[in-house]
């Protein structure tokens, strides 16, 4: 089976980290059925997926909240089970024990020295706890918009840069370099850059390393991924599709902000004509509404053309947690991306896009052939 | 590619039936895009569909409305474009032309005789047009709920039950059997009985010839099966799936009978723990609400939950037009249909079960995968 | 002000009671705002309400979880906040140790000594209290409904009967006769029949007693009186109104029962015929949906007619959780009805129709109309 | 009864402008119910406004699309019944004949001299249909954002720059400036300027002019003025009131435009935190959707905080055809600003505000107490 894993966080004392250990600790000890973790459901079983049970957590953040606190908050918000942090506690004393301190985004420092501290951090971790393999997850805040560099297509450009430079590479892409030099798989569940730079893509094959991305499928795109082959296998032709997100947790403040909200509308709008075949009207709003906590509620309009140009329409609210919705998945892409690594898998993992927003790898956005595309890579993997 | 082939109607006369013919003509003269029609889009490219060109239409009804008069009707309600009538004006009176007296529910002559006169049409419609094959389609006003009766799953007493009985078959039973007799293929497009009894079946695998059915999947069902898959691929767990239906037209008047009601949603609610792989809880509504006219819309309620159990929900409105949604799909049934028994198959298509809500010969409701049968099959099939 | 004055809730050990209780304890210690609360705005500032501080909490039950248990279960289910119980527990002790065998439905006792009995504990809860007055407020599970018998017409015939029958009179109008005969005005929350008997009207003219009802309303029904007179004012033509409503708690599983249902829809339409000045077409359902628990969520889609007959249409969904909505209201409603009985108001008080689908002394529906009457009752009571 | 009045439409060729003359035409031809018509209502009997048939159209346009050929292009969009351009074609070429050149936004004439010629056409039709008043109503296209001048606050500096500076007012305000001085009344139905400047106000004051505005409610705010009030009532605390608004229309191209929108955001936020007493979260999108041609759909999300905090959440989603919508109540403000200056009413009509989003005169926004405040002001009218 493999062994021990590593899941190293980058955001560990976070919502969506947080739930996941908490999470883990919950299923494993038998306390809450294993309710949207796609590793336990028959469809990957016999893969040989880590056992929950063999999972060990770490990981880096900014903030000094401990992981405990951080779940009494998340009972409040109604995300975790009012005695679910006393049940798990053992479980997240470990993980806030092998908590180190993350890469602030104005340090000054060059960024080749907190890379190295950064691996370090990784090393030291699966050392001392004697584990096969670490994957890294970003699930830290997103970043702000980043502007290209040249350094971030050619990998030695980059190493020197790194050796002066503070802020060649923005911070999410700072820790997928530290994670492959570690020689660590590294997955971004975040929408920010991560791995996904020439230069990074370039480090992870020269080392042999398998990483995945990006931005966890948790709400509209899932159900939009669901819908719109719906449309194409009928030949119903989409005239336009428009969306609102209201969000109330962290990267709603992040996300709100005119200048991602577009980066992210135009990337929604392409997947759509990916899988319609045709340019789509429509835009994507992502509203910021503190009041709404860890949960959010997007509705989402189609108007569409059936036979003889007959204009209808569909609608759909989904309202979830955010947190509920990110942490199976993240603990689904922990052990998936190990099991890669142990199979030698190298560079994007294009199967993994049942999960992500914006998959690396593939230009798949269909839900149900995802599904497939998952279920058959994973029941290939050589031993 | 095997010629022209008849595209019988039961209920020729009929919003479905009109829209179907009406259509096709303007399809075919280039005077609207084929929206809707699956047969004609890249995927069933290359199958061997009889072209559109190649479709003739005929049909038996009880009412007297002729189909031209109907389409008028239809511009009314914003069903058809204010000038087709008269750009497929050479189309609704050749398929008027073709249009026979059907079968009466309350007529008392022996139904052996009725369905020999209904063969007896669908012979001399093949032969008058020197057409390759004739598909029966129902697109009929769906009946009541039928009981059983021995004879229906006893071929030879059926057979000497038909040469007495006025009434031992529902009408669309006769008719699918007045089809078999008449060796054509009979496609189920209503929830009526139909093809579906062990009887029927029996003929048919007799006769070597196939049918597919049943009750077209138009609305609700179909966003619902492209949904469903969703949660049971993410493992969410759905806890309650709730439905209304408001409808129009002619037959949300006969659905929305709460004995016709209860066998529908009995029926839903199976097929989604089918695909869920569990039960649920929760009913769906059929509400006949006169004013909308041959519109209907759907809202559907859909509670699961999450990881550590959280409740979240998703909710969806669809509003759509009935005949317009229906109508390409009879043409999809009917080319498909009459290219399985070019092919030799025989006894219920289960192959077909992208386009019903009820289908016969396969248990899978998970659309995405229903399309990919399609595909698969088709693609398969001998020329 | 007026003293202090007796709340005495049938139904005491259920969730609006224990709602009530608990949010009225945390409200006037200061522990919450007083959010949903009518009479602590300024509409309703210097009427002259009994303060929070000075109402006593008794009832009657026929359960015997006590209202501390009680209290746990609603944190369960989020409807009280976690810490809330143990803040207000002397309250909550307090309310539990004047809670009364209530009336078993099944009792073969003659209902006259019943009632005299029930008529004891009001006495006693008052005299033991020192309270001016005791308003009973009926907030116990719906009951299924009743047919008519003579003797509910005619106060004479049914104090006769009450001597020998046990069941003359449902169990909601057994309270409403008892509380009468002890001299307590008497509100009607549920939709069971309760003071709704010409016989019982007559007692409470008999006995100078107020009287409220039927129905609190909470969620669709406050929606669509807010909404119906928009329609009406506006001159747009309402073609129909559908409605579903998905309910988890213990009313769910009575009113989803068809014959309570049909009861239910009669009256809905009806009360939107007398705002719309038309029959209006349209079903409303209620589903009894287990695992939504103690919240619900209605969907209504009115379809409608405007200038020169083009359709459009409005959909509104509520998502609320009853007893949250509930629970402020009989505590509106028992202030309001005790400064009803202290100005000598007599029999049904249509002044309170803001607060009832089905108001008793009115035919009001407005919302609008309905709280501005209220103001203006409220503003001219005698002090 | 006052004899006959003018209506004369900015924009007498545009949709609204045109359904509105169409349906006045087919409301006194007795081809459809008056319904949308709030003039025609019990409510409104009795005041004494100009009879349907007494109305005469004109207008001022820049676009050159006969008023006979837009009706034709409303019937495409299914704004129009089909019959009904040729049903009131005499009606359609009487206002044809009385449309005439309006102000074009880059003219480089002094704004005085245009003025003239537009309040010349003002007096001559006038005088040549025997009116006894003109009422101008602006229904032409949404004007971008206006910066203030000084001049636009005092009406001598203003008079003094309109003889040399062709833009010293935007548009919007120079039709209100040359209806003043004919005498007219001028009724804003956009959100543009108008006679929303104190320059203006001065001079409809100085000239014994009511006017009336601003930007018709017909969709979105229409529903919000009826569902906040029942938030107030019920002492329920809106957290956040977000809505989404797809417009396919001409309109929608300028609201969509990132500043127009800002300010009609902010001005929605306001009316809200007026009418619920204190400030809310959340933002209100416009999006231009071209395929929705003439059709808007608007979906809203309220969240909101119950007894003891309990969140709980509203949504609803409109579907309407805008010039329908808007169509009525330009005749009913036509009729009532016509009826306001027969009564000698001068200034703002804050009585009007039941028709407009940002209405002039008054900080009601509460669509019930709006309705109270038109009937009652129209019922007091002197004769």
């Amino acid at each position: 089976m493999g062994g021990r894993t590593g899941v190293w966080l980058i955001g560990a004392r976070g919502s969506v980290a947080v739930t996941s250990m908490a999470g883990a600790a919950a299923v494993r000890a038998g306390l809450v059925e294993p309710v949207g973790l796609v590793g336990e459901t028959p469809a990957l079983a016999g893969v040989g997926l880590t056992p929950l049970a063999d999972l060990v957590f770490g990981g880096h953040d900014v903030v000094d909240t401990p992981v405990q606190k951080r779940a009494e908050q998340l009972v409040q918000t109604r995300v975790l089970p009012a005695a679910l942090p006393a049940a798990v506690a053992d479980g997240l004393r470990a993980a806030e024990a092998e908590i180190r301190q993350g890469a602030h985004r104005d340090d000054r420092t060059p960024q080749a020295e907190t890379a190295a501290r950064l691996a370090d951090d990784l090393t030291s971790f699966r050392v001392r706890n004697e584990l096969d393999r670490v994957v890294v997850v970003n699930v830290s805040s997103t970043e702000p918009p980043v502007s290209p560099r040249p350094e971030h297509a050619d990998l030695p450009a980059l190493r020197a840069a790194l050796r002066t430079s503070p802020d060649v590479l923005p911070t999410s892409s700072l820790y997928a370099y530290a994670a492959f030099t570690a020689g660590c798989p590294f997955v971004d569940f975040t929408p920010s850059t991560g791995a996904r730079l020439p230069a990074l893509d370039a480090l992870a094959r020269q080392l042999r390393l398998p990483y995945a991305g990006s931005d966890g499928k948790t709400g509209e795109t899932l159900v939009k991924s669901a819908l719109a082959p719906m449309f194409a296998a009928r030949a119903l032709r989409v005239l336009s599709w428009s969306g609102t997100n209201l969000l109330g947790g962290g990267d709603g403040q992040t996300l709100a902000d005119p200048a991602a909200a577009a980066s992210k509308t135009a990337s929604k709008q392409r997947n759509l004509a990916e899988t319609l075949g045709h340019e789509v009207d429509g835009q994507t709003h992502i509203d910021y509404v503190p009041d709404l906590g860890d949960w959010k509620t997007a509705w989402d309009h189609v108007s569409f053309a059936g036979f003889l140009g007959v204009r209808m329409s569909l609608q759909f609210t989904w309202q979830g947690c955010d947190s509920a919705l990110a942490a199976p998945l993240v603990l689904d892409l922990a052990r998936l991306t190990a099991r890669a690594h142990r199979a030698g898998e190298v560079g994007p993992l294009g199967a993994l896009a049942f999960f992500f927003k914006d998959p690396v790898g593939t230009t798949e956005h269909r839900l149900a052939a995802q599904f497939d595309q998952l279920c058959a890579w994973a029941a290939g993997l050589p031993a």
